[in-house]
């Protein structure tokens, strides 16, 4: 496994329990990392509390839709972000959240690590959790031929056949991936057609090395104790269900981290996304939240960069009235 | 004057005034710039209409909330911007629309040098234009002491005498920018208390160069005939309300250019911005908008970004169901 972390804090930060935060920062992706970088510029207090370190994005292989950036890997997109937070005074924590609540106008959290906070306004940007597959022998071969990032652990199925399950734009972005690793790369799909960004299915249908099945899923996961060796389909391909593979990445969505928004009434969509306006904020005075967690459609780095930059200026406007 | 624009496509760009675009993008700032991006990356058909390449960003010194960028000029960040669209296969033409109408699911464009477009859709991203003081002598004395660009004429005043008139964010960058080159730089505010960002306003409290002259409005600008040399307050400032001055900076807002959003019935608010929902949508199916002509409060160059890039998705849409 190539080591693709951002990296953490050594010197032991200082928090103080007693304070009273402007703004604590959950989550360190675009969207928690740009609302830091305004909130400090409007000389709020800030404190993000991060479980892990540039988000999601810094598991993409090539970015090339950060305008300004043809083409960046995602980790250092967010090392550049990250360096720009530090030139500010907030804090960064490596940890995470477990508990909060508000009450008389004050969020009280508290983090994994035991730590204690106090705040006038929350950011929630958690983002999401990749979604497992559920099938037979997924969790056995977890690390053992069963991956869900393409870009941490693609490079070690060098001249191999390997799978992708999904058919979103992430999954066809995986594939291009490890079209450049493996020797074979089969996109598994439960429907007709995949539905990737068009620039990415133009890629996908134009390289060789690629080919997607449809219409199937992967019911079972098998191997021989050590490692996977084969999948089960749920139809026949070329005339067998069972398919021989030395790897599987399964990428068929994300899941939002909504537990702490659900601790303090947030509300939520049919799919679990916090609901927010324009101005980034929630049904809860004082609780914003930006990026892959909320209902925005459309989730994209420079999305959520933006929404988090939103959130420090509702923020500030709603801290400068609560203050008075 | 120093030379701050962008380059501009030297070889004829090929309009094919027959052809049906999938998108006509009116703007080239960060939010049309940013459509352009993802409507490529959609497979669409675009071609951005540019006034001024790089929009109002370019008149800004120094960018120091792009997150990613710690300090850039706005001219070198829209050169980035502008180097990653010319990546993919959309058309910039140097030029702007008079004439727009929507006749059964077409937009039908006109512009300054004769040309025609048609287009499923459109975004307008034509930003504002800067305000002006409607003071005696304002328009005698333009670019002869009168300017409404510190980082396009500051340099011109050297170890000079320079008032900026207005109280915003802006105003206080263009001071603090100003206060480099003149000697003394003096904030003439019409209000109590400047508001611009926290960061900023400390700086220019900081700033021995700076002095802001508050509650006050100046109502002439005086010259020699030749140059300014004073202007006229509304009330005494150390015992007089002539002020001699070599160069005075206009920073007192912008308005939106919503001229061809009126020629399509697109719903503006009271300030005359484009009504937008953060789908980037405006009440005209296929009309979208985004940047600092739309209602959106917090006019950042990251937010117009990211409406651009809704808008692209919106388009994309929209056009998938009109095609059908």
């Amino acid at each position: 496994m190539f080591d693709i972390s951002l990296g953490t804090n050594k010197k032991e930060t200082q928090i103080d329990s007693e304070k009273i935060y402007d703004i604590i920062i959950i989550g360190g992706g675009p969207s928690g990392y740009s609302c830091a970088i305004y909130a400090a510029r409007y000389g709020m207090d800030a404190v993000i509390i991060a479980k892990e370190r540039g988000g999601l994005v810094t598991s993409t292989h090539i970015v090339e839709n950060w305008p300004g950036e043809k083409a960046i890997s995602g980790l250092d997109l967010m090392h550049k972000v990250e360096e720009h937070v530090k030139d500010y005074p907030v804090t960064i924590i490596d940890d995470s959240v477990i508990e909060s609540k508000k009450e008389e106008n004050i969020f009280y959290i508290k983090t994994q690590n035991g730590k204690k906070l106090k705040a006038y306004s929350i950011l929630i940007a958690t983002g999401t959790k990749r979604r497992e597959l559920n099938a037979k022998g997924e969790s056995e071969y977890a690390n053992r031929g069963v991956s869900y990032c393409a870009t941490c652990d693609g490079p070690l199925f060098k001249n191999k056949i390997v799978g992708v399950v999904g058919g979103s734009d992430s999954a066809a972005k995986e594939a291009l991936f490890l079209s450049e690793h493996a020797k074979k790369v089969y996109i598994i799909y439960r429907k007709e057609k995949i539905r990737a960004e068009p620039i990415n299915e133009k890629r996908v249908n134009e390289n060789e090395n690629i080919e997607i099945i449809n219409n199937t899923n992967v019911i079972e996961i098998i191997g021989d104790g050590n490692r996977l060796t084969k999948v089960l389909f749920d139809k026949e391909y070329n005339g067998s269900k069972e398919f021989e593979i030395d790897g599987l990445f399964i990428e068929i969505g994300h899941l939002p981290q909504n537990d702490l928004a659900k601790q303090l009434g947030v509300e939520l969509d049919e799919k679990g996304s916090i609901i927010t306006d324009k101005y980034s904020k929630t049904n809860i005075e004082g609780v914003y939240a930006a990026g892959d967690v909320t209902d925005m459609e459309f989730k994209q780095a420079i999305t959520g960069a933006a929404q988090g930059t939103v959130a420090a200026f509702s923020a500030f406007e709603y801290i400068g009235k609560i203050k008075k």
